[in-house]
């Protein structure tokens, strides 16, 4: 029996992610499906892959797209959007403030005001002020800030590169029910409907 | 004013562009769009971005994940699908055939052939004969296979890659209005809406 849940990977520096964020909690609810947010790192699956840099930085007709897509892509969907001055971001910190929230119902609410910041304001989300605002603004205690720092959840970061490599995932935002992958903002209502058939499967 | 014309940009090894290329007409009648189908061949345009094979074959987990896709697309498009043994395929000569039709009534349907016996019917579209098959399915001359060698044809598929690169293109299928660019079946809805929009204001 497949566990139903979406497991929904991004990284907080990624554009497309912005888009995934915004949209999934209220598809989810529609469909009765359970998300589980998945910050992890997209750079060392890049490194692997020989990126030293954003895929979109290195093709550079690709990159002028992406953000001409994206800008379009946030009218149709009803999404603000503001080009950050600085791409890619550094979203370690972020990573790990999101897995020291994991298991909380303040997880998503900080996961969306951290892409907000960034692409809905144009704001950098490697600053520890901004962070520290969209654990406020999320209702989660700001003493969490220190505990991004603790071994813990360092080493929870790597374990989650680790699971990404082994459900071979190259890119993000990606999501995975069991060892179904769907990779993309373009994907997101088909791997919905992908979890929701698994739980009604189950159901039976 | 804007040519509301759609300019539909594909390689016939192209595995997404198989989905367009079956899609694309229903949809432009619906919207009453004109669609002119642009070959090209997407080989130069990846050896300027460093790539001397499909980035589908250097980047292993895209490419496993890509035929994964496809298929699971073309169930959700209720389309037909046999992954080839071969990819990507030599797509030179269907491209310059392709542009001996330009202007015929007969394009289109060459086309889908094209990518059907290929991607339905896993066949190899290099072959003379699968191609000979295309032609007169299309109900087009066979003579034309000859043409298909000549200068005239050669020169207006390297002018087709010059064109190619001034618009921005980096993949296929693309989608251009003007200087608008669409990248990906996934665009396809979106490019055919935008040019429905050019087309409603210029009546005005």
């Amino acid at each position: 029996m497949t566990d139903p849940k979406l497991h929904f990977w991004f990284d907080f520096a990624s554009t497309y992610s912005y888009l995934s964020a915004m949209r999934i909690e209220s598809l989810a609810t529609k469909a009765d499906i359970e998300i589980v947010w998945e910050p992890f790192l997209l750079g060392p699956i890049f490194a692997a892959q020989g990126w030293t840099d954003s895929p979109f930085n290195i093709y550079a007709a690709k990159g002028r797209y992406m953000w001409r897509d994206l800008e379009r892509r946030c009218a149709v969907l009803g999404l603000p959007f503001q080009r950050p001055k600085q791409f890619p971001q550094h979203s370690l910190r972020a990573a790990r403030l999101g897995l020291a929230l994991r298991g909380t119902p303040q997880l998503a609410t900080f996961c969306r005001a951290v892409f907000s910041a960034q692409f809905a304001h144009g704001g950098n989300i490697s600053e520890s002020e901004l962070l520290h605002t969209c654990l406020s603004s999320a209702g989660a205690n700001s003493d969490l800030a220190d505990k991004a720092d603790n071994p813990d959840i360092k080493a929870a970061l790597r374990r989650q590169g680790d699971r990404a490599r082994a459900l071979g995932l190259f890119g993000a935002p990606s999501f995975t029910i069991g060892p179904e992958l769907f990779w993309g903002d373009d994907r997101l209502e088909d791997a919905i409907a992908f979890a929701a058939q698994i739980s009604d499967a189950n159901k039976v």
